[in-house]
C-alpha cells in the first residue's frame, strides 16, 4: 500500500484541469499505440517470468544448483533500475545467490568487483539494448579472456546470457554461438525497461520475488489508467508550471536501503526531462537524491536556507518490520537524550522524517510525502510505476520527448574517433 | 600531483581582482586569528598520530592484533569523510582490518551491517562533536545492550573510543568509565573535521596511510596560502558571482572509488554555502554528484540539452595504476567496437572523461579540470583541502557565516517535541 499526499497548491495557472486531462489522454494514446511500450511490461512480466523459469529448468547448471554469483554486466540502463530493486529486497530472501554488476569501465571497480567473485560458481549476464555499448562488450570480451572461456565450448556458453534488442549485433552473435538471449521491446526505452528482461531475469536469477513486483506494478498502472491516482497529474502539472521557479526536484528516502532507488530516480528523471522542447528551448529538470537520517545532518541546510528553488519529496516507510529498539540505558551525563529510551529504531527514524517534513513545510517550500506501509515487492512496483508515469506526465507538460536522449549522444562520437583518427 | 585547469572566463564584473585579494585576506584572518581551525588540521596531525601510535601500543587488545573491525557510530560530519578517504585507499593496504559505518538509525542498515560485524574482533568509535546526537547515542546504547558491554567491566570499555568535543556529555562519560578519548579541536566544524581525530583516529586503526593524506592536505594548503593556488580563488569568485544564472555544481568523478568522496562534497558544500546573508537572502549553491562513466549514460542528457544552469567540474585519473587491458578479441557482429582492442581501461576511461569534458565545452557550459596523476594518499589529502578551501572562499564572497547550520536545528526542536510532549 503507498499513501499519497502533497502540501501545495498544484492547480496554479490558468486551465489546469483542462491540460491535465490532456496528458491524460495523450498517455493513454501512448500505451494504446503500442508506441510506448514500458506501460504493458508488468502485464507482460508474467509471460517472460514463465520464460525464465522454463529456462532455469533447462540449463543444467541451473538445475544442478552450481551458480552462486550472478553478474549483470551493464552500464545505466542496463544496471540501475535492478540494482534498485536488489538492495531493497535481498534482504528478504533465504539463498545463497549473489548479485553483481560489473558496469563502470574504472578499471580499480572492475578488479574490485571481481575479487568476489567465483568463477567456478558464476553466471554472465550481458546487456546491452543497442547490443553495441562500449563499456558492456569491452567488460565482457575482458571476461571471455580473463577466465579462459571459448565461444566454441558448449558448457562456457551456458555460463552467458544476452540481453538485448532482437536483431542486435549482440543478438546476432549470441545466436551464432548458442547463447541463451532474452529480448527488450523495441519500443522499451533502456530507463524504462527495469521490468523487461533487463530486470526480470537477473532478479528472478537470484530468487527476489520479481513476481510480486510485477504485480504491484500492474496494479499501479491500472489504476492511474482507471483516472484513480489524480495526485500524480496534479504533481506534474504542478512540477512542469513552475519549473523556472523550483527548477530542482529533491526525493529525500528515509532510508538507507533507497540508495540505488534514488539513483535509478535520478536517471529517469534528469535525462527523460533534460531536453531542447519544440520551441528550441533548454528545459528540464534536476533531480537530487538524499537519504534521511543522514542528510539531515548537511544538505537540509540548504532546502531550509539556501534558494528556495527546490521542491521536496519524502519517501517514508511506516513499518520496517524490525523489532530492534533503543534500550531502557541511561547513560551518565547523556540523560537529556533519555526520551528515546525504549523506543523502537523504527519510531525514531519517522519521528525524524516527520519532523524534517514538517519543517520543510514550514518554510512554504513546495513537499510531498509517499508512504509505504513496508518495503514488500509490491510496493516497490507500485513505486516504480509511479516514477515512470510521472516522468511521462511531465514530459507532456513540457512537451517534449522524453524517451530519446540525443544529447548523450555527441560525447559517444568524440569517443571514438579518439581511438580512430 | 593535482593539475587544475578552467574553461571559463572567471574574472566577470568589476573590481574581480580587488575582491579576490580582500577574499584570501579574509581567509588569512580568519586561520591567523584561530577562528576557524580546519586550516591547521594538516599541521597539528601528525603529532595526533603519534598519540593514536602510542595509544594502539597501550591497549592490550590492538597490541596482541585481536581487533578486526573497526566499526565508527556516527553520522554526517562524523561519518562521511573518513568513508571518503577509505573507500579511495582502502585497495592500496595490506590488512584484514575492516572499517565499517553505523550511520543512520534505519533499523534495517542497522541490521544489515551488524551482520558483518565480529562482536569479539570489534572495537566501536563513538564519534559526536556535540557529544548527545540522537541518532548516535541510540546506536551507542544499542550496541551496548545487543553485546551484553558493560561500563563496570575495563576489558568491556578498551573496545570503545570516545571522539567528541572536550567537555561535552560523550567527554564526560568516557571520562567517568575509562574510555580512551580524543578530542576534536572547538574552533573545527563538523563537516570540516576529517584530519582532525575524526578521521584520523579509524583510518590509522585500519592501517590507512593517513600520514600520506596529512601531508598531501599540508602541501596544498601552505602553497594555498603562499599564494600559489590562484586558479581556487578565481573559480570560487566566479561561482558566487554566477550563482544566479548557475545556482547548481556538478562534481562529475571518473571512477567509482569516489562515490563517497562526492558525497562528503555535497554536504560539504550544501552545508556550508545554503544560508541566509547578511542582507536577509537565502543564498548558496547546490551540489550535484556523478562518477564516470557510469552517469555518462543519463545526467549528461540533462547537462547537454536542459537548462544551462550549472557549472561542472571533472575529476580525471590520470594512471590508475591496473595494467587490465580489453583484450585483441573480435567479437562477431560486433567489429564496429574493435578500435577499443589492446587498449587498457586506463585509456578507455580517460579517453570517455575527456569526450564529455570537451561536449561540455563545446555547449558553452562552465566547465573545469582537476587531474590527479594518481590516487594516492597525498593527492587525496591535496584534494580534501582543495574543496574546503574553496567552500570557504566561496562562502566569504556570498558574505554569509561558512561555518554554521541554523537551519538543520528546526528539525530537531519539532523531534524531541514528538517524544516528550
Amino acid at each position: 500500500m503507498l499513501h499519497f499526499e502533497h502540501k501545495f497548491d498544484a492547480k496554479i495557472g490558468k486551465r489546469a484541469e483542462e491540460k491535465i486531462e490532456e496528458v491524460f489522454k495523450a498517455m493513454q494514446k501512448e500505451r494504446d499505440s503500442g508506441k510506448i511500450g514500458y506501460y504493458d511490461l508488468p502485464q507482460n512480466g508474467f509471460d517472460l517470468l514463465k520464460e525464465v523459469e522454463d529456462y532455469k529448468k533447462k540449463n543444467s547448471l541451473l538445475k544442478e544448483n552450481s551458480i552462486r554469483d550472478v553478474v549483470v554486466i551493464g552500464i545505466g540502463g542496463s544496471s540501475l533500475g535492478t540494482k534498485a530493486v536488489y538492495e531493497l529486497l535481498k534482504d528478504q530472501v533465504k539463498t545463497k545467490k549473489r548479485l553483481y554488476f560489473l558496469e563502470n569501465v574504472d578499471p580499480l571497480d572492475i578488479t574490485r568487483t571481481l575479487k568476489k567473485i567465483n568463477k567456478n560458481k558464476a553466471l554472465f549476464i550481458v546487456i546491452s539494448k543497442s547490443g553495441s555499448t562500449i563499456e558492456t562488450t569491452s567488460i565482457f570480451k575482458y571476461i571471455m579472456e580473463k577466465y579462459k572461456f571459448s565461444f566454441k565450448n558448449k558448457e562456457d556458453m551456458k555460463k552467458f546470457i544476452a540481453i538485448t534488442d532482437k536483431g542486435s549485433a549482440l543478438s546476432m552473435l549470441a545466436d551464432k554461438n548458442g547463447i541463451k538471449q532474452f529480448n527488450i521491446p523495441l519500443n522499451v526505452g533502456g530507463r524504462f525497461s527495469v521490468l523487461s528482461a533487463v530486470g526480470i531475469v537477473p532478479l528472478s536469477l537470484v530468487d527476489i520475488d520479481i513476481k510480486g513486483v510485477l504485480k504491484g506494478a500492474k496494479e499501479f498502472v491500472d489504476s492511474f489508467f482507471e483516472e484513480k491516482e489524480n495526485n500524480l497529474l496534479d504533481k506534474a502539472y504542478f512540477y512542469s508550471k513552475s519549473a523556472k521557479n523550483f527548477p530542482i526536484n529533491v526525493m529525500f528516502t528515509y532510508s538507507s536501503l533507497f540508495n540505488y532507488f534514488n539513483q535509478w530516480y535520478v536517471q529517469l528523471w534528469a535525462e527523460s526531462l533534460g531536453k531542447i522542447n519544440k520551441f528550441g528551448e533548454n528545459v528540464g529538470l534536476t533531480p537530487i537524491h538524499l537519504i534521511g537520517s543522514v542528510d539531515q545532518h548537511s544538505f537540509l541546510q540548504l532546502i531550509i536556507q539556501g534558494p528556495k528553488n527546490k521542491t521536496v519529496t519524502i519517501i517514508k516507510i511506516e513499518d520496517f518490520k524490525k523489532p530492534v529498539k533503543v534500550p531502557k540505558l541511561s547513560l551518565d551525563f547523556l540523560e537529556k537524550v533519555d526520551y528515546i529510551n525504549g523506543h523502537k529504531f523504527n519510531k525514531l527514524i519517522n519521528a525524524e522524517c516527520e519532523a524534517t517534513y514538517e519543517t520543510i513545510v514550514d518554510e512554504n517550500i513546495p513537499a510531498d510525502c509517499i508512504s509505504l506501509d513496508k518495503i514488500t515487492a509490491e510496493n516497490i512496483g507500485s513505486l516504480i510505476l509511479y516514477y515512470e508515469l510521472l516522468t511521462s506526465a511531465v514530459g507532456q507538460f513540457l512537451e517534449i520527448n522524453t524517451y530519446d536522449q540525443p544529447g548523450v549522444e555527441f560525447g559517444k562520437i568524440k569517443l571514438v574517433k579518439k581511438f580512430t583518427k
